[in-house]
């Protein structure tokens, strides 16, 4: 008997019937021998009509009271979900977020949870219930309705599945696992068995969208195994575990690729202490996110050439920020470019092996793909390049690091 | 300065715009030095889908889980309209059933209110804060969602006037008060200042839908004063009230009918005693709600005709009910017609007037409308005629008892 979180997002309870599907899967499962718990997000559409009747009554909105409106969502869902489970047999009940409770702090809209109160939930799992829990909805410490922001269902499944001590978090959604690269433009993609903790962060924050970043931290933190798989074909999906997990760990497990950068370059910069300082100071106070940053070598010791990216959305106003600091900044020229993209390739070998780098810019230079920037973790090496190029990068790539599957 | 109830129907918050309205009202009683607390349905349609969905995912739903579905609707409502309070620069916040707390029983989906915490509501009416608050609402001994059944949120609109001892309790509503007729049918009727708890009791159980009749109940009960008014005009409404604010009582103050009757007769039924809960007994097991019941005079000591009536809707069951006892009644035939309407005359007045009967039932011959039954309650007689009869009859009681409005 294992203990099993199950979590369906927005896509695969869209409407009756799906949620009667899902229904039909928890009980399978139920019907397996597992103990399990189901986390929901709300009806695939339901979300964005909430949020729009808030900007819609309020621009600039009281975050509590945006909370108070959106939690109803996944409050709906859990409902709807225990009715067609007790439909089909099943001692089911919804447990609301301010039930259990599940407690976080008081940050109203992207609200963190600190603590779920596990004993009462345990006590029914034991009995052979099945818990439907709301996810994305907490409750703060002043007793009112908190949500973890935009895609917190899957951080509140694995916060779940480390409070009840699950042996295993599945967050089922629209694709069957993590691959090695995306498989709509690489279609020598693998689907990947196993991936550590570590890597799919990575793949997280450069824009694999598979899973929430903070739900990937949760999952490490808490030593949560997650499994990524589809609520729409009964097969296994793909593992998130601690690396220990992984037997046969490749070099790099992953490419990816975000298509949303800008790249901003200020020509002949004052080199002097402070002036990085004065760049993004500004930007950070604005909420600008800035990723990587190039300083040029300063040929004379008196001015060079800073670029950093951006997010597209950013761009503008990334501009008008440093534009406004040109009398501090002394600089000659802002150039901007949106048309790049910056590809990732990510491995846990990294760490103990030499020349994947270096594979890399090999492969690039042999499709003369230029490199505008470089940037480095201990996991992963992300390249910007022309957006035009990214396709090909990433299928070069691919083929570098033998990562295409075998036909 | 006075404390002021608000409550407002699905129709007055159906859309963004309307509920931005009835922001800009309730901020107009709290600028003119009122304390405000405000009763919200859902938005028009929402428990409707709400329902629906309910009833396609479980024909015999858990009612627990229904009341965790249905009640969003509310929640929803009283976070937009805290929020167009705030936007309009009222202080205002939402306040849901659970955290108020409103408790209530534990019959789910027609749950009644026990008691209402208001410590905590009156203070913030005292600094100045104005409450929204979820109708229809409220939390279980057991920590579970109620609601209080369909029409629930004009009872939670009482029940919070009565626990913050308000001073009135404003109904919003479609329509701009309570006539003394229908006014689509009989153009001479006049809108009502003001109408005893009782009189607005028999109306509500006989049809005329402004309030829903538990609502008035517990007004009485509380003597709670309660205004019907319209959302849409700005106009004084009518006062429900103890009779004792009512200085010049009218004999009659209205003229209800409905055409939701069906009459039912069983023909040579068996003379002897227990006959009629061997009739009753069946129905009431079963839910159906009797009327009006005569029973003729036997002739012979051995067999008499008995009728009575049920709403529309119930008919069918009703004789099938009756049909299965043949055998214990002993009844000759079953009669059934469906093409009747009750029209009843309430007024506080009958109470200490002779006549009353007799004026009613002269108008009636007046017109060659025949009577097919009648039943009378301290306040309230009330006729059964052939359906066709109803726009007729309801015109020639209003002249009769001098209802017509001047023009």
């Amino acid at each position: 008997m294992a203990r099993i979180v199950m979590k369906f997002g927005g896509t695969s309870v869209a409407d009756i019937d799906r949620i009667k599907a899902v229904a039909a899967r928890v009980k399978k499962e139920h019907d397996s021998g597992n103990q399990v718990a189901v986390v929901v997000s709300a009806m695939a559409g339901v979300t964005n009509q909430l949020v729009d009747y808030v900007t819609k009554v309020s621009r600039l909105y009281d975050a509590r009271e945006y909370d108070v409106v959106v939690a109803t969502g996944e409050q709906v869902t859990s409902g709807l979900l225990a009715l067609a489970l007790q439909e089909l047999g099943v001692n089911a009940r919804s447990w609301l977020g301010w039930q259990i409770p599940i407690a976080t702090d008081s940050q109203h809209g992207k609200a963190r949870i600190t603590e779920i109160a596990s004993g009462e939930l345990i006590a029914r799992l034991d009995r052979g219930e099945v818990l439907v829990v709301p996810g994305f909805q907490g409750l703060a410490p002043d007793n009112r309705v908190t949500t973890l922001g935009r895609g917190g269902s899957d951080t509140s499944a694995v916060a779940v599945a480390a409070a009840l001590k699950a042996d295993r978090c599945d967050i089922y959604t629209d694709v069957d696992g993590v691959y090695t690269t995306d498989p709509r433009i690489v279609t020598k993609a693998r689907k990947l068995d196993k991936i550590s903790y570590e890597e799919m962060l990575e793949l997280a924050s450069v824009g694999a969208k598979v899973l929430q970043t903070r739900s990937v931290e949760m999952a490490m933190r808490h030593r949560v195994r997650v499994q990524v798989l589809s609520s729409f074909m009964d097969q296994p999906g793909t593992l998130v575990v601690d690396e220990d997990e992984i037997v046969e760990q490749e070099l790099v497990s992953g490419i990816a690729y975000s298509k949303d950068e800008a790249k901003i370059t200020l020509v002949k910069v004052a080199d002097r202490p402070g002036v990085s300082a004065s760049i993004f100071g500004p930007l950070a106070d604005a909420s600008v996110n800035v990723d990587m940053i190039v300083q040029s070598v300063s040929a004379d010791g008196k001015a060079t050439d800073v670029s950093f990216t951006v997010s597209k959305g950013d761009l503008d106003r990334a501009v008008a920020i440093v534009e406004k600091k040109r009398q501090d900044l002394g600089f000659a020229q802002i150039l901007s470019d949106s048309n790049v993209a910056k590809v990732s390739v990510i491995g846990l070998g990294m760490r103990s092996h030499a020349g994947i780098a270096a594979r890399m810019f090999q492969a690039l230079a042999e499709r003369s793909i230029n490199i505008l920037a470089i940037s480095t973790s201990e996991i992963k090496i992300s390249v910007l390049i022309g957006e035009e190029y990214t396709e090909l990068a990433l299928r070069a790539l691919h083929t570098a690091y033998n990562l295409d599957k075998d036909d």
